[in-house]
């Protein structure tokens, strides 16, 4: 059983060819098609569920954390674009204008919110009137456009779907704890939600967002070595809030500028799962996101008793709160082992006849290919939880040690272009200056990924150009 | 206690000026604000609490029924609007179009969707193959985007949030059978969810969706006596299917189009809410949506033990799955009392130190004003669900009542033009020609609402013409 079929054939190899593993995944597992327009995605509903999971396990921690949701209009006057200089430079090549509605010309044209940092300050304007009014928890789920060259799905599409913070605070010190408050909640997310370790820490300048005082970010470690940036937090100082003029009026009678956040993940933490934990059958989908964490095949289906039984047990563990689906489809038991692990659900429950007679059900784990357990059939609710926590932690630890064994510290040039050259991040010192960046990028293709909080030192001098080092940093070459 | 203050003051008059009231209500309670473009909303964190638990109740409804979500992208070839004749018709007028990204013309233009049949069906052509396929049962959260002429929060806006529902099926009946099936749970949902009584029934062809080939809706009556469609279910027919080329190999080794439908509600859900229900104090929310279901105002808080004791409160309550606030803020009872009732906050708990002295909670009622009981200060959870449900079916029976006062079978076109002109719905037989519809709108401003399933005649002659009637159908002013 769960030997290699068409279906896992089909699939390209994961060690031979990356990025086709990855096309081959998203399109056959069903997460997501090609829209119709250049870069645009479908999201289909495997998929979909995978993100609406996301959505809710985030959703709880921004509330948990004082926020509350709402909805800012997507389509924002070119104008507001205009009013933080850094900004508009970032995003005015990429963002899409509607022009004319029906036949006719619009007095001004608008640009579908490639973020939404311009129109919800311009209302923040109007709401925040006395330090009373501070601080301002907002977060908004919604979809945005940018318009990339190069696009994959889930990775970077024309379109994507997204939540966005956005915050006031009155002091600098408070807009800070914020900033990093959320790259928290992120990393704890990733790591308790998706079995992602994540690098925190702060992006250079060169990669910071277009109108922040200051970047953070969450980096994960692709299964090719290659960086995904899955989320960012910005402390944007009082940069927006001078530009839009959100001016409150504090206790000591004078009127000041709030300090601001952002902070947002998308639908590209879709990808991260994918090739933070596929392999050479698929995807392997972490417990706490898997639209179906159990798959129920029945063995024998036609013999007396097997479906109910199989029908009983789905009951039970629905009604535990178990993500669970029933194979009762004609398709030989092997194909189906074959489609779910490919799939990537985490737990396959057989039950057969013999299973019945011997008060049983088979379990087998997709992160841990052959190892098959035995539970009661009367009473399996605590072993399967027990399980999908095991998996979980598991393929926590799995990621956890891979991404140990691909961080090289490096010291020259060359140590740092074979790291990255072979799949693997770079940790070195940097003297903070873009042009090393640059001449990094041009030698090596690899950026500056970010600046951990642990700055403990791994040399003196810049890996680059040799002078007194500033910083510790990760590089990588990166999606 | 309860008194009119400023706050209230500063609400026009429910019964003088209806259309004020309303906006003065939206903004006051800050549901909404509007967006700085013509024509759209921000719907601010309350308004947005209200539409998550819209979304909720209405999404656990659609699983339930078998659909699953999905996303798919909100631009779409201009190409495709252009492929159901009556569709394009219909849409084409109002929809925002995308010419450039950036400074760069696109080849094609792009439609902000107003609706997604032509994406969702372009998709669709490539995934049904076989009959093994149907029924494909999904459904969409999304923002849409129709320019409108006048506008109003909620009820009509250029940008709107929706959820829209679209099946393929392998034969007619099953389409009907579907299309019918999304019209009760709306209307379900609504009862027992919004505690709005819905007329169901088909509208007239004038009033179809353009490119269905039957159009469902629920009809709500507002408290100055128009009609708000509130949501529609259409039958599609082969309609789009055969535009879109979406064929199946059926079992007879045959190729067909499925049979389609799409259904859909909005935030526009959320205006019903308010003017079904407010009244001269404000809103008046039903407890099943209000996005906090109970406030506990703390008497005389400086007093010791009083905070401790409404903190303890609120976490028993929580616990017990109850959306409850605690307004600790230094604002006066009185105060806090109009503001709330303003919010439409269906219980308000007192708790002072003669409440904690004999062990009670005193607690009032939004839905009957001065009507006040006592519960358990120790014991209060099943008393506060009991009352929530008490006041959504009185608030429903108060509906029903308001709504059953303001229908008027007419059998004359004077009838007809009283009934409406003074704040009811007309329920008449009528002939089924277009011509009579647009001599009612002509004459009274009124228009065909829908024709309930229940045809059991009022007479035998169409209101207007005279002519032997097909239908009974009702009439009204509508938003």
């Amino acid at each position: 059983m769960a030997k290699a079929n068409e279906f896992v054939k089909e699939i390209a190899d994961i060690r031979e060819d990356f990025p086709q593993w990855y096309t081959d995944v998203v399109l056959k597992t069903q997460l997501v098609d090609y829209g119709p327009v250049k870069g645009t995605m479908v999201i289909r509903p495997y998929g979909y569920a995978l993100w609406e999971n996301i959505q809710r396990e985030l959703d709880a921690r921004f509330k948990a954390t004082g926020h509350e949701n709402a909805y800012f209009p997507m389509l924002i006057p070119y104008s507001f674009l205009t009013k933080e200089a850094e900004h508009v430079e970032g995003f005015a090549p990429e963002v899409a204008l509607v022009t004319h509605v029906g036949n006719n010309e619009l007095p001004e044209k608008l640009v579908v919110r490639p973020t939404s940092e311009t129109i919800i300050c311009e209302m923040y304007a109007k709401w925040v009137q006395s330090y009373r009014d501070l601080p301002v928890l907002m977060n908004q789920w919604a979809n945005v456009v940018r318009w990339e060259k190069t696009t994959r799905p889930f990775l970077r599409t024309s379109e994507f779907l997204w939540q966005e913070g956005h915050t006031l605070h009155a002091t600098q010190q408070e807009a800070e704890e914020e900033t990093l408050r959320m790259l928290n909640v992120y990393e704890e997310f990733s790591r308790n939600v998706l079995a992602i370790p994540m690098f925190t820490g702060k992006k250079s300048e060169k990669e910071k967002f277009a109108g922040a005082a200051a970047t953070y970010s969450i980096e994960a470690m692709m299964l090719d070595g290659k960086s995904l940036q899955s989320g960012t937090s910005h402390y944007l100082g009082q940069n927006f809030s001078s530009a839009f003029n959100i001016r409150y009026l504090d206790k000591d009678g004078t009127h000041k500028n709030p300090f601001q956040t952002s902070w947002g993940v998308s639908t590209r933490l879709i990808g991260a799962v994918i090739m933070a934990h596929g392999d050479e059958r698929g995807l392997k989908l972490p417990p706490y996101v898997a639209p179906v964490q159990a798959v129920i095949i029945p063995i024998a289906a036609h013999k007396a008793g097997v479906l109910e039984k199989a029908r009983e047990l789905q009951e039970t563990l629905k009604k535990a709160g178990i993500r669970v689906k029933t194979d009762e489809s004609d398709n030989s038991p092997g194909w189906k082992f074959n489609e779910y692990e490919m799939k990537g659900v985490p737990v396959r429950i057989e039950i057969g006849p013999r299973d019945i007679e011997n008060g049983v059900i088979t379990v087998a784990r997709r992160d841990r290919a052959g190892e098959k357990v035995t539970l009661p059939l009367l009473d399996p609710v605590q072993g399967i939880q027990t399980l999908l926590q095991d998996i979980h932690n598991n393929m926590y630890a799995d990621a956890l040690a891979f991404r140990d064994s691909h961080v090289k510290t490096v010291h020259t040039m060359e140590e740092l272009g074979n790291a990255v050259n072979s799949q693997n991040f770079a940790l070195s010192m940097w003297c903070g200056d873009r042009a090393c960046e640059d001449k990094i990028k041009d030698a090596f293709q690899a950026s500056s990924r970010n600046m951990p909080f642990d700055q403990s030192p791994v040399g003196d001098k810049c890996v680059c150009c040799g002078k007194k080092a500033k910083h510790k940093i990760y590089w990588g070459k990166a999606y």
